[in-house]
C-alpha cells in the first residue's frame, strides 16, 4: 500500500489522477469547509461524474456508503467507500460563478467553477461544460416540500469521505469553497483548505 | 395576439424558437406524457437552461408559478407563468439515454438524449453537453430523506404550464419521452406526443 498526501489550498481548485482500484480519502481537515468535486474520464474528459445520473443510479439525492457515482453515460466511476462525517452532502446546487458573485454584488470573487477549469487547464484539460457538482460537506438541507434552506457544514475537524476509482484512470477536481460571504463554509465566513489521500488499494 | 402551435410527436425531440416575450404554453394532451424539456440561448447554445441553477435560484426543487428558470450563467431565461397541472415535475434525473436502454437490456430504444441532439442538429445547432432536463408532468417524488420513487403521472389530458420568455431568443427542446418499459409515461407504458402553443405576448 502506497499512500499520496495532497494539500487542497483555500480558495482553489486542485487536480487529482486516481486510477481503477486506488481509494481518495478527502479529508476535511478544519471540519466546516464545503469541497465542491467533480471528475472525468482521463481517456474522454466529456464523460464526467454527473450527479443526475447518480441520484437516478441510487434512487437517492445524496449518494450513501455502497452507493455509486455514475457518470454522464450511466457508468460507475466510484463507490462511496467510507464516510466519518454525518453524511450531510449536497448534490443539487450548482456551483458558485462569476455569475453568482456578480449578482451579489462582488464581481471578480475567487469561485468554484473558474476554480475548476483553471485546475483542468494546468492539467492540459479543457471541458466546454460544468457539470453540477458534488458539494461534499455542504449542508443544504430540503424540506419535504423541496424548500432548500441554506446551513452551515455539521462536519467535524478530520472527517472524511472515501471512494473507490471503479474505472481506469480518473480526474478528480476539487475545489475549496472560497465563498466567504455566506455561512456556507461555517459561521466564521473564513474559507480554508482541505486535503485528499491516495491509496493504492 | 398571433398563436402558433406546434405539435410534438411521439417518441420525438422538437424545436421551438421562443423570442423575449413570448409565452410558450406545453400542453399535456393526453395527460400522462412526461415532457423532458431544455433550454438554450440561440446566440450562445453552451448557454442553457440549468437545473442546478434553477434549484438555487429559487432555493426549490421544483419551479412553481412566479419562479425563474436560469441558464448556467444565473440569468434569467424564462418566468413560470401558469401551471394548471397538480405542479408534480421533475428536476432531479437525467434524461433517458441510450446507456440506461442499454442497461436495461434494450439496446438502440429511442431516448430522450438522443432525441434533444438530434432535434438541434435539424435546426443547425450543436451541444457538445447533456444539460440537466426540466421533466415536466414527471412524478418522481422524494421522501424526507432523498429516497426517490418512479411513479405514473398525475396530470390530467390537457393540463399545461405557460413560461414566459426573458431573453432575446431562446430554443426550447421537448421530447416526449420515449420510456415505454416502465409506467413512467402512465400505467398503460404508451408513450404519446403532446402540443405547445406560442403566444405573442
Amino acid at each position: 500500500m502506497q499512500d499520496t498526501a495532497i494539500d487542497l489550498p483555500a480558495r482553489r481548485g486542485t487536480v487529482i489522477p486516481v486510477r481503477e482500484g486506488q481509494t481518495i480519502r478527502i479529508v476535511n481537515v478544519h471540519g466546516t469547509q464545503v469541497l465542491d468535486c467533480w471528475a472525468f474520464d482521463r481517456a474522454d474528459p466529456s464523460c464526467c461524474m454527473s450527479m443526475e445520473h447518480t441520484r437516478s443510479y441510487n434512487s437517492r439525492i445524496v449518494p450513501r456508503v455502497g452507493d455509486r457515482l455514475v457518470d454522464n453515460r450511466y457508468r460507475p466511476m466510484f463507490e462511496v467507500v467510507s464516510d466519518t462525517s454525518p453524511g450531510i452532502h449536497d448534490t443539487l446546487m450548482c456551483s458558485c460563478s462569476a455569475g453568482i458573485y456578480a449578482r451579489m454584488g462582488h464581481p471578480g470573487h475567487d469561485n468554484c467553477e473558474d476554480n475548476l477549469h483553471q485546475a483542468l487547464a494546468g492539467a492540459g484539460l479543457a471541458v466546454g461544460f460544468t457539470p453540477a457538482p458534488f458539494n461534499i460537506f455542504m449542508n443544504y438541507p430540503f424540506s419535504p416540500e423541496g424548500e432548500i434552506s441554506r446551513k452551515p457544514p455539521v462536519s467535524a475537524p478530520g472527517d472524511h469521505v472515501e471512494w473507490k476509482c471503479l474505472i481506469p484512470e480518473a480526474v478528480v477536481v476539487i475545489s475549496c469553497c472560497p465563498q466567504d460571504l455566506t455561512p456556507i463554509n461555517g459561521e466564521s465566513m473564513s474559507p480554508c483548505g482541505a486535503r485528499c489521500l491516495i491509496f493504492d488499494r
